[in-house]
């Protein structure tokens, strides 16, 4: 038995996973400072833990840390920046545990066990409260350099903004054509960049992709420059995507 | 013996390569309808063939072709589109000829004999009339699902404009603090989605990049959300690098 946790700006879900599916899990509202989440997540994984016997934690984090467990950005929970997160999860006895970040994590779940088991490159996108994104290139996690790959809600929507600052801006409006178009402008940068098989969509406003996505497909056809590619945009069915992918890094 | 040629909207560069390095080489201004251009080709094959004998062409694009050879777009050389290029070459007696995108021949180049000799990831970008590019991943030329990956200047640089079109009203002005600070955005686009370990430039504008590549790299520091990232712009010091690239494809 493994523990998987998604840690986001606004929730942080947490299951076990027994090698195949989520065989228990717990949604929790992210506190916001550091004190409270310290403690909520040692709550949190002790309720999971319960009458289990846990091998390893895997964590899916909006945001990214260094080698040694030590988050060094994290944009929409900035409190976290400078927590050795890895400390903390170590300190609950766990022989194992990986950081990842949370959309390269909830690619990693589509590849394996979502919409992408049959694609061999795509990239997963997260919308909630920011943007995030995993790249699966040849069938596996493509994670960059540093780390720090699939950062495609910090690509610029304009001169002065990014993707993620125009989405927040718009994302409770409900003007939908306009969150689709923005949406579609970041697709086609996508696939003009990466000539991708596929976008799979999760996270919380992906539950509302049938109001945007027809405008989203549309603007993306608009900007793509090979007219051979009709993109495809997929939205994931998993329930927990990222916190399965941050099980099945450690399982 | 193969020939290698770089076809770009304002200049056709051909070369006659022994494997190792270009042993003769011509440069001619590209015409522009689709007539001037194949009797200009044709002159052009046939003068680097004079006294060689010839194995195979390779072509470096700027735009691309399809599998049969038939150009599926060319932004800048809109006349070339629908023509089928690999028959006018095939009709020279070559038993091999090859086309793929400019700048990802350009990519290859670096990668093999240049400034990405003893790199895994990166991107070379060329700057010319329009602005191409081509992804080297571990080392390898990244094509994408249909070939048409590297596409970095039809990314958006805002709502209504990709990279390309901004650099384009740009190109001419001087305004070097302007140029720089679109190609920084442009380049930090892409340390983000793919954290690479450099870019590489070419093209002609490239030549001037003393000029505009402190403002670029101090664009692109801000816009990277991954402050380990400090990003390594190196320039080509190849002659004919699409030319050497294309050649390379066929050798």
């Amino acid at each position: 038995m493994v523990i998987g946790l998604d840690i986001g700006a606004s929730k942080i879900a947490g299951i076990i996973f027994d090698g195949k599916k989520a065989v228990k899990d717990l949604t929790i509202v992210t506190p916001k400072n550091l004190s409270g989440f310290k403690y909520s997540l040692l709550k949190l994984v002790k309720f999971l833990s319960l009458n289990a016997k846990i091998n390893a934690i895997g964590v899916g984090l909006a945001g990214m840390a260094d080698n040694q467990g030590r988050v060094i950005y994290s944009p929409n929970m900035k409190f976290l920046v400078g927590f050795n997160l890895l400390k903390l999860l170590k300190s609950l006895g766990t022989k194992k545990a990986v950081i990842e970040n949370d959309a390269n994590c909830f690619a990693l779940a589509e590849a394996r066990i979502g919409q992408g088991r049959k694609l061999k490159n795509f990239i997963g996108i997260t919308l909630g409260t920011g943007i995030g994104g995993g790249l699966i290139s040849n069938g596996k996690l493509y994670r960059g350099i540093r780390g720090s790959a699939g950062e495609v809600g910090h690509m610029m929507a304009n001169k002065h903004q990014d993707y993620e600052k125009s989405f927040q801006k718009l994302r409770n409006s409900k003007n939908y054509p306009e969150i689709g178009k923005l949406l579609g402008r970041m697709f086609a940068d996508v696939y003009n960049l990466l000539d991708i098989e596929a976008v799979i969509l999760g996270g919380s406003v992906a539950k509302s992709s049938n109001k945007f996505l027809s405008y989203a497909v549309r603007e993306a056809r608009k900007k793509i420059l090979n007219k051979q590619i009709n993109p495809k945009i997929l939205v994931s069915k998993l329930k927990h995507a990222g916190a399965l992918g941050a099980a099945l890094l450690v399982k």
